[in-house]
């Protein structure tokens, strides 16, 4: 899946003053991200509240956003039910989405044979690309290294976003998976690190901000100027953790707002940034010139 | 919520071979449970696969319950948006349920003061007694006590079920609390020291197999009996862990399954027990002439 | 090892104004801790600042308050050289102590395997009773049940003070080894929890301050008067979580100071309780009294 | 220290078969790891097994390795006690070493102040420069970038070895500091991640059998053939774990047991590597055909 590219925004979903999605705004957010090096779009997914949209609402962004975007989609659609999963595929396919990111089922905790069928079962019932996603500090459950090994011979299953912090962990990825099989950073701050260790990309927030800089961060690397990649992970340090200094999406929206872009307020049981992160946020955004 | 006693199990939901819910057996298990010492039933909790459950089998369900039992009944309704807890609560009002058990928001991770709204904000919605779910293993947030203490003054928030495994938090809760607010381990293995720094019961998974045993260690504390409860605790320690090897339900449902009590297999993302664990399980049963 | 009580004082160490050891002032607190319901101390332990104590001056204390102390005296001598720790020993028998508490190698973390050859070859070296301490959050390190039950066949290792704030590994502990095989808890809050799942009693810091309460709080749960003894840890919880909001024993040197009884200020790498700090701990010793 | 160069080595203290220091074996092997491309020898830290030396074999060391060896010699002294630290300081510089490497005080879990005062206070007790070294995992305290920003501004400490396994605060810590001020990961693994984020160089354990290909893995990536490097880095990932699947350095003794370097056993609490762990750590040193 190297149509993805190496620089996927999980995009925030922008809503109205009441709270509703505002369909439009998202599709001219999408348009500038992509005008900022943004490769392909994570729509719904976590920093896209998508444990608070509706179905209905889910679909609605998915095909509006395909419909007016030249990038890859990749559909936010994991649940904890494998039926009810497959079923919010299915939806996401009819908008002829691009890719699915399916989310290991939070909560419940299956083991690592249950994840595998979890994830098998899904794949089998959908002919999309599927990139699978890690995060055991929001699911409570952990996708072990053998587990991707096993899942990465399925053959639409394609690509991973890693983001249990543990770099060895995504390293042990990469090297037991094919080269066609992509592993993803989903941590903005490791995006050079993991890079470093075999990963191809990295599954972004702060390249709502900072994309074009995350792009040329990426490209210095990649072309072997790795004193200039760093020098740019500096300038970027303090904006990429103040993005994740209360839960993510509260940060990026309040830094999107500050910017102009109106992404509104998130819906309950989050809550918008209060004044003092709000305060921090700016600080770094002024240091980058940013606002 | 004195009403709701100090033994509540909560209960596994029986499916046939299909995998459809079995509401004959729900309704047979629940009475069982009742005969067995257990004073008040979570219904489509953790333990019940809510995550797997249709809204429309979790209202059978809150239905034939309450229909056919004579204890409490609480419904395990709370999801990680706002809006569908409030949802889900009516619709378990309409069966005229005893109280509700919300856990707090999974995945999305909401801070301390969205924690607070969140529960407010339901509480509001609804007229029956709550109790609050604190099990930062599964949801990968905390509901710190300060939080608890604010929660508590709210006049239908009642209980808290605190399964973080951290007694001195639990205590903590305990003495923030007003005195007709009930702090219930969610540890089966922890109910003896949690009664002993102030805890008023246990919501408990093992009470589906030594239901009767757990009756009598908790009443031996409350009469002084320390010695007698320790020697139970001792007699169940085993049983106690096993029940928790591996995720819970998948355990207490092999353990059911064993004893003649059809509760059949579990949903995907789960599965059923291994055989290695299956046989551990049994290896505990027998000591206990549980099988 | 019965006759070392329930109610272990682990002691501080006084040092005079040049930070040297105050032997006069160490015999009048241990008579103090006596009067106030100590069964024995620990000396020279983790809360004695054993590790900045030289060889010296943990055998002159060992010997000062063997010889004016009428209950057992247990000398704190582990380190992470098993040949060290020996040597340490002896020098302690020589003082005529009554028993020996080692703490599991810190630092340079051995494997169970190695743990049992380390106690039980410095068990073989010396004949006197010995208990082991576990305390994974400072040695880096957990002693697990199945190796504490093989140590508990060995014939003088007699006691285990279990800090891994794991209140289910010590009851596994307690459930493992002989009925004669005593387990103490090593942190106060955790009391009464350790005591209904099957500990003797506790090696304590708070009784510094609060002895006769502890004794009391105690001596009520045994009795069977659960109900009193849940009293007093409500009234206590405050003081036993302020004595270690930082590192002990820093908190109860500064709280032994407020009260009048000259411990003096810790030896460098500690360093004496900042304003903050001993406004809170003069805080709860207030609440109870005690300044 | 830009003279200590980028491939530390720590090096392993060797023993005759009475578990004596053998110290000829000591140069033999040092002038190996120069030899292999080590550009300065940690000699007596915790892969030198620094716990269980006496003093006078640590100086005996000390001496013997500076004058027989060409690169940078830093002598591992730090303990938890801040005047034992400072004599063992003297100790060393008395045999010309050309640093020290001074670990967090472990087991007695100073907080920050007290930590960069212990630091300062060494610091300024001895004319050479420091290497801080950060080691949670061992040591049960941390020291924050914020600690490591004031102590780089003392004159004479002039590196950190970071082995927290957070390479966001080793990049902290690169960030806060000047630009002489040099921060090593003390992690193999990690060498590559950490050097993408500005690490100078590793202190290392598996130079001992992979020396030069980590040195042509670290000069790949700094020519800026991060492909190369990334090769190499993936060609070694096992060695890196498995020399570290149990508490260092009990593997890589059997490692270079096994290559006919003859370092012997470890002294006790440690013990030599059991069968199953040889032969895993031999598995992988034959892919690599270094046995």
């Amino acid at each position: 899946m190297k149509s993805w590219g190496r620089l996927i925004t999980a995009m925030v979903t922008p809503f109205n003053e009441k709270l509703e999605v505002n369909y439009e705004q998202a599709v001219e957010l999408a348009n500038r991200l992509v005008a900022e090096g943004t490769t392909a779009l994570v729509v719904s997914g976590t920093t896209g509240e998508g444990p608070t949209l509706t179905a209905e609402e889910k679909e609605n962004l998915f095909c509006k956003i395909k419909e007016n975007i030249s990038v890859p989609v990749i559909a936010g659609i994991g649940t904890n039910s494998t039926a009810s999963t497959i079923e919010n595929a299915k939806r996401a396919l009819a908008c002829g989405v691009d890719g699915l990111l399916i989310v290991a089922p939070y909560y419940n905790k299956p083991d690592q044979d249950s994840l595998f069928e979890h994830f098998r079962v899904v794949a089998e019932a959908v002919e999309i690309p599927i990139m699978l996603y890690n995060v055991p500090g929001r699911t409570g459950c952990n996708i072990g290294p053998e587990t991707i090994e096993r899942l990465s011979k399925i053959e639409n299953i394609v690509a991973l976003k890693e983001a249990s912090g543990n770099i060895i962990q995504l390293s042990e990825a990469v090297k037991r998976t094919p080269d066609d099989f992509l592993v993803y950073t989903g941590e903005d701050v490791l995006t050079l690190p993991s890079l470093s260790v075999g990963a191809y990309g990295v599954v972004s927030v702060a390249s709502h901000v900072v994309g074009s800089r995350m792009k040329e961060m990426i490209n210095s690397f990649l072309r072997g100027n790795t004193e200039r990649a760093t020098e740019i992970h500096f300038q970027l340090l303090d904006i990429f953790n103040g993005l994740f200094v209360v839960t993510n999406p509260i940060p990026v929206k309040a830094a999107l707002n500050m910017m102009g872009i109106r992404v509104g307020d998130l819906r309950m049981p989050l809550t918008a940034a209060k004044p003092s992160i709000k305060a921090e946020i700016q600080r770094h955004m002024r240091k980058l010139d940013l606002v």
